[in-house]
């Protein structure tokens, strides 16, 4: 009944539904597929063209959603409100649900396995790799894990919970256990023979890994030197063995960029004994860097992680209201700063519409300085020498700015309302400001870098409230100091 | 003369320079050659530690900077002082000058390149591909462009002209002429014989390209399935022939996720008649993601482009004074939005004190909305269906904000001021200046980018302006209406 009724509801919806899935496909220009892409598209487009008499094949349409990439359908499951998503997600099959959710983001995650059964969630894990199963289980229920590990082989269980040991920001936590390896004794011809035995090779398999019987690391072999070799030569004088390994607890944000600094496409991992443990591919590094740099932008906003489109309000309102609240606070401080100042602003009211002027500007040069240096930090550059080059020239900097715009909003203060004193006193504000808020910039994201934090992201809030604040107390200050009415 | 002249001042600052080297080298942990970093590093301090006689070596040091990878010598320079950049630069060998042009940051670049003579200059260009030079030749004085020209054969000139051709956005700038191309009618041992007579095969080929006599695209060949398949078999019945391929005309920005999306190592791009141009591989576009991340980070902040640590004062006033005085016309208007209400803040100062946290509160929200809405907009999966959903969420939520916010800051006015009436105009302007705030938020980001313009960056400044001085003018409006005094 419920079945029925749930349907008969799809059914009212259908054209929209199939719209919004329509001009989303059209966004994913391409797909690893295109040609699938194309034919769903324009059958989706054929379905509503015949749509006049309810003649609408859904079937059809889940077939070939069964066709396109995992990351196509995260990307469309994310673009699609709730009821929708929930007809698409369970048109899909189960064992291609796992790597859907895989590809998901964080937000979208939680709401694809939220209505899902312990058999949906067993079925959709069945073919993943060891480390993408780890990624996935937090999402987890406690007794669907339970069983999940009690369907594994001993081997499997071993690998599950060696992935899940390692905390999120590490190598550990993003490698595969999907390696191919090889001895040093064997001849080009010999491995080539091996390799022909396997069904295929893992994805994004650059390079084979050189090993002893214990598993010790002893070098890479790269594909392209098994092919442009000839065949009786020995791997043992082919191997590489001082390219770039690394650790399990090798932090992921230090190593980001060597893929790209590098040009690689896998790298292994070692324990501490040298023993291969896995490695790190660049698709997984690509997927960090993304997530990461989408998670800068919302976090200089001051979002705690990315939200659904269609998270409800309350959701949405936990993820906004931490910044919120601290830059609420920052706000009754200022505010408190400026009602010390109360009588000065009596006695002379353009004082209160001067104010922000000296803020904005502070502030917004403050930025320009922590957007530097926090370049400079991310990238290693920063060290002893050149610090106080770069203390010096950033000073250089506001006190030229500070002369510059401080002596712009004077005249535009001193035209305004006639009165030299205010125009002076605006442009020392100015120039005070500037340095004070310059200073601010270099010491507080290099206090955050050497605490650990990042340093763009963390300092913005308490960069603002600091530059802001001082700028009001300045002006007014100056104001009180000298007179000015 | 001024060569022993520039020698001794060279040797008085040897020991900061081998210093900053020092923990430079440090800072970049993983070389693709870490054996020969780690020996550059003792050898480094070897030279300091016998340094009390004047022992040193700088011929010594300098081989072994030849032996750093490219990516690290261009970060290292990056982070040197003018003086000691330029010794170190010099001491370069000619040939490897030009890898790590390409593997520097813009603005390094032109510092590099200014202090090189013609010949030098020609002589680190030899060895690159032609992309490779397209993309330096903008930084090359005009006549070196001729001279680079006349050296190369017919065909490497014919390449260059084609790679200058492409505007620097697409996928035609980027992409690289170095591939290894196979006939349809090969079998896998065919393929194997010919590609043992290559010395080896270009960085980054994880495919082969089928093509025909007339170089007409039939396919790509991965490598792994040369390897996995029995000699005799047909490559024809192995090639992928519906994959993604690309056109030089491609917007980088609309394609740069798709190698994470499916995990991709390098992409064949075509012309309109499906003819092999060249590939895009993965380490070209990381390098471009990476470029584009850390300029988005810096662009919020309104930095033109990056700026070199040790640019001239200048040089560093330019890239950042066009956002300046955006922030300063912008916040002279808000000036004479609270100018307008000097009277009502006469007949009650505490306005003036109240103000800032409005401003502040709905700038933050607005931010918050404005980065949801970009990171959506970015992965494409806004559109009509889903637009109206949007503006009704985020509108509800500013709605529940200015409720909750408004209700708060309402109160300290009240506890702080003891008017009744004054708390109620706090929560009022609030409530008003969210929902305002709310709606520029989304549509200043949906208009920048239906114009095809960057819609995180470019409406920062906009959006702030806008909000800002909306809720001045709202704040004020309503005191001045309900005479709050």
């Amino acid at each position: 009944m419920t079945e029925t009724s749930n349907n008969s509801h799809f059914i009212e919806n259908m054209e929209e539904y199939i719209h919004q899935i329509k001009s989303l496909l059209e966004n994913m220009a391409y797909s690893s597929n295109s040609a699938t892409q194309q034919e769903l598209a324009s059958q989706v487009h054929g379905t509503m063209d015949s749509a006049s008499g309810h003649q609408r094949h859904p079937s059809e349409l889940r077939h070939k959603i069964d066709r396109l990439h995992p990351s196509d359908l995260a990307c469309i499951l994310e673009a699609l409100p709730p009821p929708q998503r929930k007809f698409v997600w369970e048109s899909i099959k189960p064992e291609n649900k796992g790597k859907i959710m895989i590809a998901a983001s964080g937000a979208i995650r939680e709401s694809l396995i939220g209505g899902m059964s312990r058999d949906a969630l067993l079925d959709a894990v069945e073919q993943l790799d060891s480390n993408d199963i780890a990624d996935l289980l937090a999402n987890f229920p406690q007794p669907v894990i339970r069983d999940i590990f009690k369907s594994r082989t001993i081997e499997e269980r071993e690998k599950l919970r060696t992935a899940m040991s390692f905390t999120a920001d590490t190598v550990g936590a993003l490698m595969d256990f999907d390696v191919v390896t090889i001895r040093k004794d064997a001849t080009v011809e010999s491995v080539l023979r091996y390799l022909r035995r396997l069904d295929g090779l893992p994805d994004l398999t650059d390079q084979l890994f050189v090993v002893d019987r214990d598993h010790n690391f002893k070098g890479v072999l790269p594909l392209n030197m098994l092919l442009v070799n000839e065949p009786e030569i020995k791997i043992s004088s082919l191997i590489i063995f001082d390219g770039i390994t690394l650790h399990p607890d090798d932090k992921t944000r230090q190593i980001a960029h060597i893929f790209e600094r590098y040009g690689l496409v896998s790298v292994p991992v070692l324990d501490e004994d040298k023993k291969l443990l896995g490695r790190l591919s660049v698709q997984t590094i690509e997927h960090y860097i993304r997530a990461k740099a989408e998670r800068n932008l919302l976090g200089l906003s001051g979002l705690i992680e990315e939200e659904d489109l269609y998270a409800s309000i309350w959701k949405s309102a936990k993820n906004r209201w931490l910044w919120i609240s601290l830059n609420l606070c920052f706000a009754f401080f200022a505010s408190r700063v400026i009602g010390g100042f109360e009588d000065t602003i009596e006695k002379f009211v353009a004082l209160a519409a001067l104010m922000p002027i000296i803020a904005i500007v502070a502030a917004n040069s403050g930025n320009q300085t922590a957007a530097i240096l926090g370049r400079s930090l991310a990238l290693g550059q920063i060290n002893e020498g050149n610090i106080r080059r770069l203390f010096i020239k950033e000073l250089s900097m506001s006190l030229l700015n500070g002369i510059v715009w401080g002596a712009i909003a004077g005249s535009f203060a001193y035209l305004l309302y006639k009165r030299e004193y205010l125009g002076l006193v605006t442009a020392a504000a100015m120039l005070l400001s500037l340095l004070l808020g310059a200073l601010a910039a270099l010491l507080i994201p290099l206090t955050l870098h050497k605490l650990g934090r990042d340093p763009i992201i963390g300092s913005s809030v308490l960069l603002a409230a600091f530059t802001t604040s001082a700028s009001f107390f300045i002006f007014l200050g100056l104001a009180t100091i000298f007179q000015v009415n």
